[in-house]
């Protein structure tokens, strides 16, 4: 038996929630004939883009260089968040201080430190969704064309 | 702090067992043009191939009708069984029977029985990877070219 489906309002709260503090993002890619992707990588959330970084060799950063398109997948697979976004690219010696200040807090860690070369990723929300179970399926888009359809919680 | 790497056996051995149990898996898939697709699916698996089912008018059905490609996460962020494979279509009135008696059985669900028309897709997995942390990098890949590396913790 599934619980009462959530509100939309409820969903952007939780989204916002796993944004802010979840340790990893599923990071879906393609290559552009059509190979796909997927890993899970650590992020940072600055409150409007979300930032990964992964070697500049790996699929990840060779599909997302060629197609600037992402889907990230938050969370666990009944209870999800899904992001299409557009992404930017920064090599280490361009990547704005804040955004690396932000990253290292919340991770722990800073690629650029690696003697293999990493490579950063601005990812843009364009659309979110989120679902748990069938009977959320329903009302699951919360992000249209880069804009919450859904007013903040905080608001 | 990490917990010591498994061994290569072991790794096989839990991939199996999520295989087995788990209820979710997460596909991803790309469009002919570059475009990432992500959702989490229910499955069955018969030992040798993974079956899930979803609608034939969505991205992921569309996707691999024309990719024939596919990429499977099972497990949380920490804890993954990676899956690359090659995917057969069948129509539901094409599916084999004892295929169809797999899933039902596992999922308690038959997409044949809803209104809005789905198809089948067959996972026949080409490479296997496994890890938890960083230093279960090495040693992750279980299967190449369809061939297990590692012996059946069953054997």
């Amino acid at each position: 038996m599934s619980a009462d489906p959530r509100s939309r309002f409820d969903r952007r709260r939780d989204t916002e929630h796993r944004l802010t503090n979840d340790a990893d993002v599923w990071v879906a890619t393609a290559s552009v004939n059509g190979a796909p992707h997927l890993v899970p990588l650590s992020f940072h959330w600055d409150g409007e883009k979300l930032l990964f970084a992964t070697p500049t060799n790996s699929p990840t950063a060779r599909n997302l260089a060629a197609t600037r398109a992402v889907r990230l997948g938050l969370g666990h697979t009944r209870d999800v968040s899904m992001i299409d976004g557009d992404v930017e690219v920064f090599d280490d010696d361009a990547l704005p201080q804040e955004l690396r200040d932000g990253y290292v807090g919340r991770t722990g860690w800073d690629p650029g430190g690696e003697a293999t070369p990493y490579r950063w990723f601005l990812v843009s929300p364009r659309r979110i969704q989120a679902w748990r179970e069938v009977n959320e399926l329903p009302d699951r888009e919360l992000m249209r064309d880069g804009q919450w359809s859904v007013p903040s919680p905080t608001e």
